[in-house]
């Protein structure tokens, strides 16, 4: 979050922003900004302010944004499709270089630069193209499956868009977006409520 | 997390399920399954395990999935499409009444039943048409106020596709998908992780 804001006033130009600035644009307290941000080294100067570009350099580095990383996405499908055009991909160097599938119509066609293979290609292409995460947003009943695959050629990231609880070694990162919880708690928090709120 | 494997076992008409059954679905421990359980009732009984239909009955009543809402979508790009066509919505009677944008080349067209209208309707459509939950899928900047505007209207659920920190008052809930936080804590865990893990 704060590297979200930092990289906003950085591109206004704006060479310092205080404690109480962050901490307003954030929604927290000062305190908690300091106390935040020195975990990150000794920065902030008290009377001057943070500079803003070299905190936001130097939390991208932690974030590891800024090197590149090899992507590759298993599911030709809807949620496929709005993640390859997805521009915070491009802002974060995160490079689509392969889409993966079955479905002969789509095999041999590309999105973009990426071009979509066969899932028999999966694992060699891995290996001879070194990507790193893999996008996973085919159906639940085969995210399992695909999971081991990708896990054994050496994928260490994933970002799951299936609905399906995901087993993986302890060296592999899932982060999933589950929309079906997310409505699930609207639901429940409506369901719920006083109507006089 | 339990409903969807109870939903499940439900559709493949299994009767009951034992604590232990649950566990090892839900990747937990059959003390952690009753101790969840016991919360809504006293369903499981020793020897008989849980009966599948009546409790899937019972957390589907519990989340609010046994009525029907009615949803709008403001913002008509790339991901308020995608959501338009999600089919998790219609299996948990989520109804997609309207879809709102600015661009006059969209207004007047429709996705599938929902009518794209311009922002100027807003506020009379969702007083006459009773919208409860509002999907945000605008660009950040003009995120909150958008929400101020359906919280204005009477709107008390947000799903926040916006990579913005929403402010609203206490009687109104939110939940954010932020895919570039996502994409950030697996860029993260790839760049601190010991490459030999």
């Amino acid at each position: 979050m704060y590297l979200r804001y930092l990289e906003a006033l950085d591109e206004d130009g704006q060479r310092t922003a205080s404690s109480d600035e962050l901490a307003q644009l954030c929604g927290t307290t000062p305190a908690q900004v300091r106390k935040d941000l020195s975990f990150f080294g000794s920065f902030g100067k008290r009377g001057l302010g943070y500079p803003v570009h070299e905190l936001t350099d130097h939390l991208q580095e932690i974030l590891g944004l800024r090197q590149e990383w090899r992507v590759i996405i298993v599911g030709a499908g809807k949620i496929g499709a709005a993640l390859a055009n997805y521009r915070g991909f491009r802002q974060r160097r995160f490079t689509v270089i392969g889409v993966y599938d079955n479905d002969p119509a789509k095999v041999g066609s590309s999105w973009g630069a990426a071009p979509i293979r066969a899932m028999d290609a999966l694992e060699g292409d891995i290996a001879r193209d070194g990507a790193q995460i893999a996008v996973l947003a085919v159906p639940g009943e085969h995210a399992q499956p695909v999971v081991d695959r990708l896990v054994g050629a050496g994928i260490r990231a994933i970002l799951n868009f299936a609905p399906a609880q995901l087993v993986v070694p302890e060296h592999v990162s899932v982060q999933s977006v589950n929309m079906a919880m997310e409505l699930e708690r609207l639901s429940f928090a409506l369901a719920n409520s006083d109507q006089d709120g």
